[in-house]
């Protein structure tokens, strides 16, 4: 195996999760935990760091390639749980496979949707920290700032070879793109899917898109004939250093169903491509699979299969299969015992659509995406690697998916290249998946709707804060073990507990008046991009004449 | 083994699952499947019966033990999975292990609360068509008709012992009791838990029961001083053929929850010395354990163990521990291939009193105990016959639980003495159990509240029937599976599904109009009791003063 210098460098110096010479900026929270139990983490992180080294050294020095899939919408116990399978009538054998190999991180919790998760897992931080909101569909010139560090660009630094294919979803700029994120290679489509799978005449003809495609309905007085989102750019790709290029859509052409499909048929055939090309290198790899499946609107099969028959529902299990390939041509490789595998979802389900003709529902959780609701954060995680994690366990500690960052870093042996001069919320998860459940090093969550607190969670307590102006006393508490749906609060918890929440939301906004948050980037939309269509252009400048 | 001449009798006639010459009388939805598939059942039992007989053979001629638990008032998903444990924070892994011993049937149905499922259980048919409605806490003079047979009798018939611990609740008259319904002997409470975990001066304590302890409050203006519930009887224990003696109680004495808790530990004791004397015998037995835990009202230990805490969850977690012990039991005794164990819930969560003390809560399924709705009559249920079922196979079949009447007489070769001048709803499921999933002999379910028809189930469809007077398109129509909590019906649905739910309801109505319903058993109370407290013959008069 081929040693790069900068994964030489990772291997000579001892990184330890949290050097304390050069501390990582955690939130208040976090250190408030650490003046309580810092030493015993101390002593636990000697033992991983020579487990670290030692699965290292059983892979000829080189930390393990990583494979992380991050599924969009899916209500927490779609996933993994055969059981469940049988309420939904979605089957995810390949998935369940999958859990039974490895740790089922019973409450991961996300932001409650697409954008700001993948903001998260991406920079190990609060998006807000960020600046990110969502990224609606339509120009809007921002994105991830390339102030950011993302977890590609850590891992790059480590000696990683890393591609995204899939969903991205964090801006139409140029600095936002992925491979201007840390990312060799990507594909990837600019917006997301209510332009690829909504914005089509298909879905005005299944009642879904009302009102958008023009063969609907006509309008004479209409005067503004911008009002409805017009050029956007679909699918690219791109390799680190170069411009993008919008694949498979000619000048003038209509987006449709059928191209969404292809468009899902070709990042699965990519995935599988990168998987074998990344592979066949000698360092190590981070290959993001973001799929843009289950979200679909449209019946678009002659014959629907799931006993459920949801369009969404069909999707998913499509998606099963097709995750089924990857996994197992990561097994054909040869390379499983030294791969990690992810697989979650990015928050609760896209409600709106649920359940009568999508298929996909409520579950046990009260609330899906854009909710600050268990429904809405909590989703399904599991997490394989053969001899390291142990196979069928679960872990019921509280994990957030800004950790992942924080842990993929250490796994990666890139602890050291995590920035120091920012808050970073996630925190490092390895202890809990060597060693097994009760080793989480978090015991709260702090939850955001966009750029507003809305929740905080400790143990099995969660506060949702009273609206601006109330008092502390009208904010509703549950216990999440006893009521799961959130929907009876309890006084007899509020009395004892409003204050210790109100302490927490304390030492997290004391963190912020000492970190400020960064601003998101900003630029004209659609820079980078080689083969603009001239309907591109045109969206551009309708952009640029009121911006 | 020693062969009773019953037994012997069974063993030389065939007894398929429905003799033609003799058919069972089933319901008209029953019968119009069975014009469709009627020839492929019959081939089937062909082959069911000759597999009957060669594990009959295997086990020196005799059909299995049958050991039959059947819990009090829990969610669905509560048992048996471990994803689920962590939902909730009550570990179940007692019960988890007997799950992925044997078969999980996934779409059990039950009537929706205590008396009238355990009615359904023991006689195969809807409580209505013997009159039986719920028991209330009080002198009734009602139960259970002496003229209903019992599982307990036709298992009895071909040579079973049998024997009954813990609640019953088929009503306080004599040919009520266990001991007079087909079990050689039982231990049982007269009423129910409403009785002996909430009139108790800890339950008022513990402002669960509010007003009934008089300690709690005074009304100088009170005239009735019967208005409450008083002198009931508490715990029996009878022999067939022999009169009940009430235990563990004196004259005069005042129940408490301490007493709850000894009855508790009692049966549990007693459920372990049935298993262990009628395990000693030669002919096979059928043991009915029914636990009063996990109902509970009052926290009563020094330390909640679980993480969950509440005072239910406490008990559900103190009951799996009993139940291992008991299917550990089975195991060391040397019968654990030749006994079926079977475990589920009677109904859902008693939902008055959750979530926030009881620590039992809604799950996946809307509403619970009383409600036509899942929550209400969707439960856990696990069987287990090691090379008979297979370990860690799954089914979602419809199931009632009146079908354990018609499958445990099949499974005890006394298919022949099951009634034929009644209707028997259960249909046979033992091609379910043995040859796998999908091999239901139903594929819909009628769901009455009491007297009340409510709703139809129909493979994944339910209808909500309207309230008499108002038309069928009135009703509210479902996919469990894309709806599971029937919050959102679908007029899609119901456009072409309501004739066929009321050409169903017809079926069933035709059967009712041919073969009348029964009525309910009627009678003095507490007769047949040898050692009636004062205060019971107290309560029997004032009784007696008005009916």
């Amino acid at each position: 195996m081929k040693l790069t210098t900068a994964f030489l460098a990772g291997l000579l110096c001892a990184t330890g999760a949290i050097s304390q010479e050069n501390p990582i900026i955690h939130d208040g929270e976090y250190e408030f935990l650490r003046a309580q139990v810092g030493e015993t983490w101390d002593a636990q992180d000697i033992e991983i760091d020579a487990r670290l080294a030692e699965l290292r050294e059983a892979n000829g020095g080189a930390p393990p390639n990583i494979l992380y899939v991050l599924i969009d919408d899916v209500s927490f116990g779609m996933l993994g749980n055969r059981a469940m399978n049988y309420v939904t009538g979605i089957d995810t054998p390949n998935i369940n496979e999958l859990a039974s190999e490895g740790m089922s991180l019973m409450r991961m919790y996300t932001e409650p949707s697409c954008t700001p998760t993948r903001t998260a897992m991406l920079t190990g931080r609060h998006p807000v920290r960020a600046g990110v909101e969502e990224v609606k569909v339509a120009l809007v010139g921002e994105g991830l700032a390339a102030e950011e560090v993302t977890i590609a660009e850590i891992l790059k630094q480590a000696g990683y070879n890393t591609a995204h294919v899939g969903k991205w979803h964090q801006g139409d700029i140029e600095q936002s793109y992925p491979h201007n994120q840390g990312f060799d290679w990507a594909a990837f489509p600019t917006h997301q899917q209510v332009q690829l799978s909504l914005m089509t005449r298909e879905a005005m003809q299944a009642n879904n898109m009302i009102g958008f495609d023009p063969s609907g309905q006509t309008n004479p007085f209409a005067i503004d004939q911008r009002f409805k989102p017009y050029g956007l750019v679909t699918g690219l790709e791109g390799e680190a250093g170069s411009l993008a290029r919008e694949v498979d859509m000619e000048a003038g052409e209509v987006w449709t169903q059928a191209k969404y499909r292809d468009m899902n048929e070709r990042y699965q055939r990519q995935a599988l491509e990168q998987l074998n090309s990344l592979a066949a290198k000698d360092d190590p790899f981070f290959l993001q699979y973001w799929p843009l499946y289950p979200l679909n609107f449209v019946y678009d099969q002659e014959q629907q299969t799931s006993r459920n028959g949801g369009y969404m529902a069909e999707k998913l299990e499509l998606l099963d299969m097709w995750l089924g390939d990857l996994f197992n041509e990561v097994d054909k490789l040869g390379i499983a015992d030294n791969t990690v595998v992810m697989l979650m979802a990015d928050n609760g389900i896209f409600n709106y659509y649920a359940p009568a003709q999508s298929g996909f529902m409520e579950l046990i959780y009260r609330g899906g995406k854009t909710d600050h609701l268990e429904g809405g954060v909590r989703t399904d995680a599991f997490i394989r690697w053969p001899g390291a994690i142990e196979a069928g366990s679960t872990a019921g500690d509280i994990v957030h998916v800004s950790d992942l960052f924080t842990t993929f870093a250490r796994l990666g042996n890139a602890t050291d290249f995590i920035p120091r001069d920012r808050v970073i919320d996630g925190v490092d998860q390895t202890a809990l998946l060597l060693q097994g459940e009760g080793n989480s090093r978090r015991d709260y969550v702090y939850v955001y709707e966009g750029p507003v607190l809305r929740s905080v969670v400790k143990q099995e307590f969660k506060m949702h804060l009273p609206p601006p102006g109330l008092p502390g006393a009208a904010a509703k508490t549950f216990n999440i073990l006893r009521d799961p749906r959130e929907e009876s609060s309890q006084i007899g918890i509020a009395l004892w507990a409003g204050a210790a929440f109100q302490d927490m939301v304390k030492r997290h906004a004391l963190t912020i008046a000492k970190h400020p948050h960064l601003p998101l980037g900003k630029g004209v939309p659609y820079e980078g991009i080689e083969n603009l269509r001239p309907e591109s252009i045109l969206a551009r400048e309708v952009f640029a004449s009121w911006h």
